[in-house]
């Protein structure tokens, strides 16, 4: 079976007689090197990998790491660990094993402009290839084995997102109800949260990418939390809207309007659905309603090693799915001032359809549910 | 007072007309973006900044950021916000913006290499100006709203790591004490982690950059936890040394060897002192220790908005510090197989020395002690 690196490779163009990819310091590091290399452990900052078309690779990395590198990679004889002291070795080591005129690929998207110019500066004759495309593509299909992290990261965030109604206290903040959220995933198995958790209060669940202060929860409010969990260093993403005491009946009806739109564009996940016909099945249900205008942002994105896995569900992907890709489905309806609904949800496109990764209740619920 | 922009276009050599920042997805989210628009709230993924000469601002953002970014500029007049419903009209905004032959700042360190080439393509006769340096020397220093929220980080995690030897208990996972600590953290007001947490029992402490996991803690084990917390988008950074039951002996020995080596540091810390003559200081009393080699990393690293934020304290940096700079103090030693201490504290140089940012015990602490 052709390893990743090989199938990077493959689809690479032009043609690259190496790629290289290089930390920079946190949070720069890129996520596909642990797809290359599968340390548990690590942040591996200032790190770099050489991988081959053979499917080799030689990994760069300083005392810091060493023993969590070369505890990774003792059983897998494709990797080679290099111990560089100083970053003047690293670029020693990347000049004596990088041919001075080779077609070099990089990750574009992942890699800083000043990594960019360090290596030109190291390479000054190599020709460079951007990876950017051939990396995600490769990405997008999940193994089993990453599949199944993902859908433990998911099962922990949709344990978590039962216990929500419980957690709501009235004078409770959306840092504190962050919190309790956060804990919980990692009392379930997460390493920690995937990406900031999103805990809006009223009028701030209308802000889609509301980062939680000291609000406090007043009877009648809506609640949104979107959370996600790390497990195994991939992740799961899901949002749940929620409600504090007798829900208000336009919010009500706005709940149901977005599962109505997820729903939608599920009936279509399948092998060969455009990302953009599933988008555009969600937005009509939303622009059929009192509500036109009010889904603000792409239906989804795919998931992974990264909350956003290098592929969205937007209007103009006219990409196809295909089996193993793994994506978020998350219509939502904004309405300023008020208050926000959105519902998403992690899947696995699967031979014929699709399977949930996550499987919290799609009610919307209260403590009073 | 000149504003942190001017600060900034003062130091950048050669001039620029005009500095960009270009936020590309998370984890590339430039923090610099927020030490130019102090929103409190909202990921600006995407999003821009253009910034000029006399202090003004242009926010370009998506309708998903807009009522934040509107909310957040409401007060301010050197803001403007522009809502861009597509990429594209964030491009037509930049060409409108932007004379087509400016001379343009960029943050090389964080941008993308990826958001570098769609910026020349948009703006190909620009002429390109490294501004990394500018920024993060700007940023180096900190006012005294910094230091106040920095200081509120540093409180967060020194009330928690006094509460860790209580959170000990035989058979625990490094994952499920890593959770406590950020649980703590969040219930005493911080937004978050700033960065992964890192706990290690026994012989996992020997690896600095240790990521948690199931390893169960046993009797006699040293444990090392190093954490910090973000509020108001500023961070902490400690590290804190326990053990478990009785303490090793050697392992005592060390820990009062890398308090002594931090000692050294801190008693030459005031405004003048090169950064090289700190993590030399420290060095060298681990050198002339039985630990002669196991000190494998930097003395520290300056904090702010990002955990690493811009500037080393090694032993090859000869930048002098200066009164209003927040950096970490964090010499430690490691034995392969046995175990580590680190001893890691936050500080604000001061116009006679240094303050401490983090005030927990720095006592080897067990369950017993």
């Amino acid at each position: 079976m052709r390893s990743r690196v090989q199938r990077i490779f493959e689809r690479l163009s032009p043609a690259a007689d190496v790629l290289i990819l290089a930390n920079s310091e946190g949070p720069h590091i890129d996520t596909s090197f642990f797809y290359l290399f599968e340390a548990s452990s690590g942040s591996f900052e200032g790190s770099a990998i050489v991988a081959r078309p053979d499917g080799s690779i030689t990994v760069l990395t300083s005392p810091l790491e060493a023993e969590t590198a070369l505890q990774a990679s003792k059983d897998d004889r494709s990797v080679e660990i290099e111990v560089c002291a100083r970053m003047d070795d690293q670029a020693d080591a990347l000049r004596r094993l990088v041919d001075a005129k080779a077609r070099v690929a990089l990750d574009y998207r992942e890699l800083t402009h000043e990594g960019f110019e360090e290596l030109q500066a190291l390479l000054p004759e190599a020709r460079w290839i951007d990876a950017t495309d051939a990396i995600q593509r490769t990405r997008r299909v999940k193994d089993a084995s990453e599949i199944a992290r993902i859908e433990k990261a998911g099962a922990i965030v949709s344990t978590v997102a039962g216990q929500v109604p419980s957690l709501l206290r009235r004078g409770m903040t959306e840092l504190q109800l962050a919190g309790e959220i956060e804990y919980r995933m990692t009392q379930q198995g997460a390493a920690g949260r995937s990406f900031d958790t999103i805990v809006g209060f009223g009028s701030h669940s209308a802000e889609p990418h509301f980062s939680p202060g000291g609000a406090r929860l007043g009877r009648g409010q809506s609640v949104v939390c979107d959370f996600g969990a790390l497990y195994q260093r991939y992740i799961s993403d899901l949002t749940r809207p929620f409600h504090f005491g007798p829900a208000d009946p336009e919010m009500v009806k706005v709940h149901a309007k977005v599962l109505e739109a997820q729903q939608a564009a599920l009936a279509l996940l399948q092998p060969g659905v455009r990302a953009c016909d599933l988008h555009l099945a969600a937005q009509e249900v939303i622009d059929r309603s009192p509500w036109k205008g009010l889904f603000t942002h792409r239906l989804g994105h795919s998931i992974g090693l990264a909350v956003h896995d290098g592929f969205s569900l937007n209007r103009e992907t006219t990409d196809r799915l295909e089996a193993g890709e793994t994506v978020t489905v998350e219509p939502g309806i904004y309405i300023p001032g008020k208050g926000g609904v959105r519902i998403e949800d992690d899947v696995v496109v699967t031979d014929r359809g699709f399977r949930f990764l996550t499987t919290a209740s799609r009610e919307y619920l209260g403590p009073d549910a």
